[in-house]
């Protein structure tokens, strides 16, 4: 009877103890411009500010988030600025950061707020994770596209409408706006300042800044103060949680179509369907994230991303937000799949034919400019570290084995196609880049693009997470073989009408 | 110690009060015939009747709800039937109201038991919901496809099944069980009563009415008491659950092909990417729907239909079940995007050529059918309401002039392709209308349909819901661009023909 | 005041009571062998063997799980040897099993392991799940497709890789490597041991087996101990949950694709919206499944496998692991739909034309090899049970007779496909089987496969399982009606360039 009531004491407690830790508003401290941000705006945007409140910086000042121990921290920057230290991370400790260099800042009320919160801002706690950021392909994902001249034309002829006159398409080029909505949307868009605004408001007249491209969420936007990013793009806003950018639907939203279908791939993998059938039960917040208790299978961000541990808190990955660090190959084929660039700008790249594409025609690598092999065993062992947290070594070599296989032989296929093209170029029957015109904007030449930027692609994604339903009839080697052999009947046609 | 007496005390209060709030047996008075229905049903059909009973239906009395303050009801018909009010919603309640108009109803074990629950039977407690649907496009969602010729014949061309015969397809008219399988699916199907139909039974030999097009659970219904409509189509049976209906999954069984592709957008945006993370936290029961407390990113129904209330309970957005109550723009093609039709009865619809479409060949809508700017202009303004609720006017603004640039250019891409069709129609290369023939039914009609149908639509959901990842390489601009580029070459390709 | 107290005492008390029944670790005996396995690998495989700890093998002995009633069973096997029903199920007791007909068994510090746990080793506890499943299509799911010479041809042609030579393709049979990525990744690759290989490792150099067809995770894998499958393909390793392989998710790995679009159409059913928005709080782990209590809507595995049981405990339908038990039709055309076949081993049916399929060119059954009527309609009634659990008779009825009709539009579809492309061959435009040369590798060929391998087993799929939407638009009739259009057209225009 003793031991019961005992025991019934404990659960009291543990129950009693559970709710004090869940309590949020313990030692919140707000700082006196944040209350006045919050004064007005919790009527005018309360989804917005209640998201706010539902997140961690909106209960922990940076000073309690940096005393952590070192794998539990989220918190990188090890010196806060004293200004910021103390109140939780609030309206105003991100949209008034830093106005000195913010083009976008304006007088409202009496501060100086800037709409567009970026990486530089978030460095004030972050400042590894932006470092690390700057490095990442996907932080110049606007220049790399937008001032590259082949992928530039790329973008141009997409997006372009057209009027039919006399029997044939005049084309129109692309407006910011349209360009904002397709590529750069996924890619970031620039934002500039364009002057103020008045607007009349619940308070009367105010004036606020005229932003070009805004709404903007891309993961290299190019930011009114200089900087390069959205950390918004995956830690979506106001939340900032760092549940939302280890889900995999945060990278959902750029990596589905099929010219870098991630996610589609992952969702047929057994990683995916176990994440659908189990995540319910995960623990997607801890610091660090424990394979095997805090998730039973990756999600992209444990792959490619998170710090995780193992048995007894050994560091299995360390965390990094250049993430192409546990990466020896770009399966992204431009035009052949190839070694991971070294720099993330990868406008200076430039093949032997001084195009500015990581690979030559003929499937050659442009090697000055990208990783060597000793850099891409590195990256693969990194990765493989991940790997074998669940999988036994000859799981792991085998499978990449096949990847490698999967890689050559779809780069292959591309180098068939690209054959086939080339001829129907030579001969005349279509006008590409020797002839002074568009490779992109034929029919049959989108026919080729088809093949690398999205059976060849589809391909290889499915090998290399293992999702292979979408790698057969989905997306991937039907289409593959059925599209060669649509480009060299096209052919076949026109030399026969020739012929006749 | 004192405090933390008091402390346990207060816990294990709180526990005992969750416990009984959550018992469910309080005050459930079931109506004598839906218990004579249960005696059987119960073990004939268990998962139908389980169903029904984890519902509020089963719960709680018509009476109890209507005594809810304006906000909280969900029974929105000011004076319940005396009959209804004072025992729970059960089997009885709807299967046997309203008999005298329901063509379906046959005697069963003493009752005048009716098969279909219609919106009329519905309406006994939510008239208000119930009125609103019938000015909605989709309960006349039947009529307004099948009763327009134009549309018609489209089923008729989808449907149809071929033979081969000396060298061409002999085609054959969808029959009303192919129908029903395909387009009416969704649009509703004509429930008629054709006799009755002697079954042997548990409890022997019992009658029961034969019905034309059942199952159905489309939207459009045509029901055996002349109502139209299903509520069950979003609301499904037993369940009857709100939580259902604002999950997007209800919208995505009918909005998820390449014509409506309302559902895979919405995976890929900011939204659904925070739905698909968070919404296991989220509460989708509670009445009104809280903006940031009970969800913190919308589903289809927080922007389209429910009722939102904001900080300290003002309401953001009333509810409607008008759906367009909201939209400006219709952005389905028909063939252009053009503004809501002002009834939901589209067949009075007449363009300047006199065919019963909303836009003309050129472009052209059909203004007199349509809403004029002025009501276009309140139903944006009611639309971003709800997209203030998290976001700035700024960010607001900038989405929807970035969507009607979409959609100029997107039915600049339509007109393109019908000039190019047009001129084969004209050439003689093609029948359509003006040769008496189906516009719909030669591969190269297919081609330009699939502009306007899949691609023009596609890239305009993915711009209204920015979900971008959609609008380019999935199922938008690319396909836009290449689709006018393959059929502005087959025209080409002819010429040539012709000239030799 | 004391009724009061006793409540508080009753909710104390079940607290209490639940947090002992919730509690893991009683009871837990490892045996040595496990002991010593888990003394390294739990710090080299954290995520693996975390994940066997979570499992309910990790918790509870066969001893324990045998006493269990009847329905309430996982373990089908009526007598457990004694070696194995003592202590938990661990590493060794599936690793070291059964190791004397292992070819894959390998010395390993002191034991007999073996890496491919087979359904034979599952059998020790599940025989009769393993018996039922090896009559179940999938167990030779490698044998089917690849010792078939028909499908053994498309295997080769779908995975080629080809060279651009002197103006045509030279295409080269895929390698083992890209079938193990492709089409045997579902299907199950060939296992087998080739040597062993020295490797260093944390405890200094040691000896593994060298696999082929490694990693492997098909339904129909050809295992070293010479038994077919692999259970882990949809209860994953190491968790082995029940919870898993009743999720969708589960089945989605491999039946997604348009060859097989099961998942698809799921996603879009009333069934499958009902799933997505509900299944976050039902009990995929309950034995028996109690249709209405535990879920509300079925999975695959509800319709296809589980046992369910209904009102009172009543049986609904009995567990099965032979899969088509509960299926009159094969809807998968080849190349139409048919009667499912009697064996399991395909490769053993010939059609009239003495061609290794189950039907013929022109729609014919090869009805020797196929189950007959009284089959079909004993399988329908078992799956109609199911249905009965929470539809009226008329429903079901209804719905089953719609099906039929769509079975017998789509295979119409076919047959006039089929005629056209006979006639494409007949004439020579092409090269088929009667020209000694592949019915699958030119351009025309790829478009009469897809109209039953894709449009038509999607139109088919999309019917049974009532996901309307994705049979019409997204990969179903619309499809269907244009490539029959398209192939067509192909053959007129050839006919009109002979006659010039």
């Amino acid at each position: 009877m003793r031991k019961t009531v005992a025991g019934l004491l404990t659960v009291v407690l543990l129950v009693a103890v559970s709710v004090m830790a869940a309590s949020p508003k313990k030692q919140v401290v707000l700082s006196g411009p944040t209350q006045d941000c919050l004064s007005c705006h919790r009527e005018l945007n309360p989804g917005l500010v209640q998201d706010w409140e539902n997140s961690r910086h909106a209960r922990m000042a940076p000073r309690e988030g940096i005393k952590k121990s070192k794998p539990e921290r989220r918190v990188s920057t090890d010196k806060i600025a004293e200004t910021l230290a103390g109140s939780v991370v609030g309206c105003a400790e991100c949209h008034t950061q830093n106005s000195a260099r913010h083009q976008d800042s304006f007088e409202h009320n009496g501060y100086q707020v800037h709409v567009v919160v970026t990486p530089e801002d978030c460095a004030a706690c972050h400042s590894q994770e932006v470092q690390q950021y700057g490095q990442n392909l996907m932080s110049k994902a606007y220049g790399n596209l937008m001032n590259n001249p082949v992928y530039h034309s790329l973008v141009e002829e997409v997006n372009a409408s057209g009027s039919f006159r006399e029997n044939r398409i005049q084309w129109t080029k692309p407006n910011d706006q349209t360009n904002a909505d397709s590529c750069l949307f996924c890619h970031g868009t620039v934002v500039e300042v364009k002057g103020l605004q008045k607007r009349e408001t619940a308070q009367g007249e105010m004036s606020f800044p005229v932003l070009t491209g805004w709404p903007s969420q891309g993961v290299g936007r190019v930011n009114p103060d200089g900087s390069l990013g959205s950390c918004g793009a995956c830690h979506s806003r106001h939340g900032f949680s760092i549940e939302v950018a280890r889900q995999p639907y945060a990278c959902s939203k750029c990596h589905k179509g099929p010219d870098v279908p991630a996610y589609p791939v992952y969702e047929v993998s057994k990683h995916g369907t176990l994440h659908a059938s189990l995540n319910k039960t995960w623990d997607f917040k801890s610091v660090p994230w424990k394979v095997g208790k805090d998730f039973t299978a990756p999600t992209c961000a444990a792959c490619h991303v998170s710090l995780i541990t193992g048995d007894g808190g050994r560091t299995v990955s360390e965390r990094t937000h250049r993430m192409n660090d546990r990466l020896p190959w770009r399966l992204f084929g431009l035009i052949y799949a190839h070694a991971h660039p070294k720099s993330a700008d990868t406008t200076i790249i430039k093949n032997k034919a001084g195009i500015p594409l990581p690979t030559d025609f003929n499937g050659d690598q442009a090697t000055p400019f990208l990783i060597d092999e000793k850099e891409q065993a590195q990256r693969l062992k990194t990765m493989q570290q991940v790997c074998l947290s669940c999988h036994s070594r000859a799981w792991v070599s085998g499978h990449f084995q096949r990847l490698e296989n999967t890689i050559q032989t779809s780069n292959q296929m591309t180098l068939a196609a690209t054959e086939v093209m080339t001829t129907i170029w030579d001969r005349g029957l279509a006008k590409g880049l020797a002839q002074k015109s568009s490779p992109f904007d034929e029919a049959v030449e989108k026919k080729w693009m088809e093949q690398w930027l999205f059976f060849g692609n589809s391909t290889r994604f499915a090998s290399a997470m293992m999702g292979a339903d979408y790698g057969v009839f989905a997306h991937g080697r039907w289409y593959l073989r059925k599209n060669l052999q649509e480009l060299t009947e096209w052919l076949a046609d026109r030399n026969k009408e020739e012929k006749k």
